[in-house]
């Protein structure tokens, strides 16, 4: 015990940090992210070459000592961080793009530091607020009702799990292995996931068609149900899309709404990529219904321009994730009795958690919904103007430019189109053009199969990507298509 | 489209930060920042007085303009976070308290700023080996064997869930209703919450007695399974402890596991509190047999002090996550091929996510493990001092000061017996003495009960609690029991 006492052995395992220490290190990260910061816009999209070897250097044994926090640093901003995809580039329209807000990452060394927990509220109360007050602010944006409720998650694809098994708590609550799950062919890939890893059988989850511009096809779905209750199995659960994946495609909703009610349905909306279009006018529109689903994935990090690690769930009744969710230990204190307040632990599947909300509240409280609500407009101008501009290169090119999905929010899918070329032929075309069109650097693209059609997408969706950035992205299309004519 | 061209537009709607801009929020949180860990010692342990009225004055509509960034933080740092438990505090020894190392929040602004994608591996390949790296360590610590693998989580209940999934799908691949699994009475209500998520029917976990140290009663264990498969049951999951939340307890992790490849059982081990004690020697002769353990639930934000937010699962044989968790969309880049190198969404049940690592792997780089090592050293030690204090200040009360849990880690539980008081007057007497000891807010313990006894547990875990603070906790029992007795 002389050594816990001593002063000498106490300075050498410190791991506190004065004051000014912490200062030090933050001057020193923020001189790096200021020129990080500062020069985005030359910093190209994707930069691959020779990562794999600098992967390989991250690999070592733990460390028994530090080294300078200048060494650290410059081999995180020089070498390690540059050498990948850049999602926080203005050029970047490749899968889901945010961006990656700069005032939500200062949010989280708030919350780090002083390091409240929200799992429950009486630990914490005005801190749980803060995420309680996030999920109302949401909960209104779709139109839900007052006993309505949430929380946060890391990303869309838990949040999609938690909606599952609070359907199956809800709806299936004994053998639950006949139950049918409902979703179109264009699903994300972690609905089937969330079946799978909520106790469904993947031969429960159907995967039904689709119509041309990529929307659940309901007469399909109403067939499929039928069938699955004649052989005497249990459909439960209809999971709908606020805008795909693949190409952004907008499920109709209130039709699904009406089916599900029908066939007493679980319907649940995963609008992780189109849920934040409803702060506009335009996005409420094409999300009509959505109100009607039972739970909605909604997903902060992609409409909100958030960094990675925030995500989702609101659901209609917060009853229903209560009843779904809700466990106690005896040495958790009781939760409130107040029904503005709530225990997370008890509506999610989380007990310790970070203080998630901040990251959201600190952004709007800053800058109001306004500039959100703008930028969300802007984006869904962008992909209505590139895909004309898109159609008008029609004229001037040998090749035909296919517009495989018109924009029905901020995302399109195109593909060139060769005479005389097979499906196959056309695929590797495609590739090539994808591989034209990002190789400067200046713009980044990602492509997908549509029932095994390899197409180009174009998303638009971060908060710094804006008219000039899309013109270039329209320049590099055009001369990627002439460089591959030529 | 002539909104999106004009600057002045554009302008309003802007989110953007300049880096200067950028500077000044960070600077402006810092000064607050700075003075809120100056004033920790200070700082009451539990501000609750008023709170809820506090909580009440968060909720507002969604603001459609911003204020300034000065007035949001006056009111979170002057109001909000303060209303709270505040487990940064070095009086702190509540619950299962880390502190929140300031470090690792750092790392946080980092990684929110550049925002990388750690999904996928060929995204950012250095990115996602940082946190590969950082499960490589883990694995090493617990005495896994090479093809070991994990991943990090939010927190320990994710992990406990993901372990059962992963357990469920390797051994239960269909049915698995019929599975049963088994944790002692002092089992963390996350591991029954995780069965349940996972789709077992409540009544399949088994909750077994425990010995006089609080460990699962191995011949009770046997037994039960034995029952069990006589009724035509599957038992097949087995989820120790390494150091329970009640008292710290650690189960015969070794015997154990015997236990377990004997009845072909999947063994977890919830080690969330106690892993990084793994660390140290004593903790390694505690925790033996751990290695033999195909899931360890582990807690960064516990042991390594971290902010919340960071738990994680690691897994002996790394197939058997993939076996889990790896489903594909097209829209996803393929796999790597190097078995050095891992795409987390193919493992886990996440696809975006945080850069998670970088949490972790900062402070080590910075300090090395080192003063981790001598911090978890200290913890067990004063553990031992309190105890061996607490026994001594028999000699000078009228009450009986009981140790009911001798400390195993760094958690050691104790209460009050007045002789001829039956149990429901000695938990209400305990009951009062843990709201006497907690209120002066120099130091915060908390309570739970064993067997339907209350008592207090302390738990000596944050990288601010040394000898003074520990003395402090010793002096205020003293004066809560005399006051009790005078």
């Amino acid at each position: 015990m002389a050594k816990v006492n001593n002063d000498a052995a106490h300075d050498d395992m410190s791991l506190e940090l004065s004051s000014q220490q912490l200062r030090e290190l933050v001057d020193q990260a923020m001189q790096r992210l200021s020129l990080f910061l500062d020069t985005l816009p030359e910093q190209p999209t994707s930069n691959l070459d020779g990562a794999e070897q600098i992967a390989r250097s991250v690999s070592e044994p733990l460390p028994e000592s530090g080294v300078l926090a200048e060494e650290v640093l410059d081999q995180l901003f020089d070498t390690l961080i540059p050498a990948s995809l850049n999602p926080t580039s203005p050029g970047y329209m490749a899968y889901v793009p945010g961006g990656g807000l700069p005032q939500a990452a200062v949010a989280d060394l708030i919350s780090g530091i002083t390091n409240r927990f929200v799992g429950i509220w009486h630990v914490a109360p005005p801190v749980a607020q803060i995420e309680a007050t996030v999920i109302r602010w949401f909960c209104e944006m779709v139109g839900y009702p007052g006993g309505a409720g949430g929380f946060l998650t890391s990303g869309g694809s838990l949040a999609n799990w938690s909606a599952i098994v609070t359907a199956r708590r809800c709806r299936l609550p004994d053998n639950f292995l006949n139950g049918v799950l409902y979703t179109s062919d264009q699903a994300h890939h972690s609905v089937t996931k969330a079946a799978i890893l909520a106790g469904f059988p993947t031969q429960n989850v159907r995967s039904i068609s689709v119509d041309a511009r990529f929307r659940i096809r309901i007469d399909a779905l109403a067939n499929q149900i039928a069938r699955d209750r004649h052989d005497g199995l249990q459909p439960f659960c209809l999971i709908a899309h606020a805008g795909t994946v693949n190409t952004g495609a907008v499920d109709e909703l209130a039709a699904l709404a009406e089916l599900a009610e029908q066939h007493h349905l679980w319907m649940h909306v995963d609008a992780a990529y189109g849920g934040f279009f409803l702060l506009t006018e335009r996005g409420r529109e094409r999300l009509q219904g959505v109100e009607r689903a039972d739970s909605i994935t909604i997903d902060p990090h992609k409409g909100l321009f958030l960094p990675y690690g925030t995500g989702g769930l609101l659901v209609r009744d917060r009853n229903d994730l209560r009843h779904a969710h809700c466990m106690r230990g005896d040495y958790i204190p009781p939760a409130p009795d107040d029904p503005d307040f709530v225990d997370f632990s008890d509506i999610s599947p989380e007990l310790s958690r970070g203080f998630r909300g901040l990251r959201i509240w600190l952004p709007f409280k800053l800058h109001g919904a306004s500039p959100f609500r703008s930028n969300l407009n802007e984006k869904l101008d962008l992909a209505s103007w590139a895909t004309s501009e898109l159609r008008k290169m029609n004229e001037e090119i040998n090749d035909e430019l296919e517009i495989v999905a018109e924009p029905q929010l901020s995302m399109l899918a195109f593909r060139l189109v060769r005479p005389g070329l097979g499906e196959d032929e056309l695929n590797r075309l495609n590739g090539q053009l994808l591989e034209r069109i990002n190789s400067t650097g200046r713009v980044m693209l990602s492509a997908t199969r549509l029932h095994n059609r390899y197409v180009i997408r174009v998303c638009i969706l971060s908060f710094r990507t804006h008219r000039p950035e899309v013109a270039t992205c329209l320049h590099e299309i055009r001369q990627a298509i002439s460089s591959l004519s030529g």
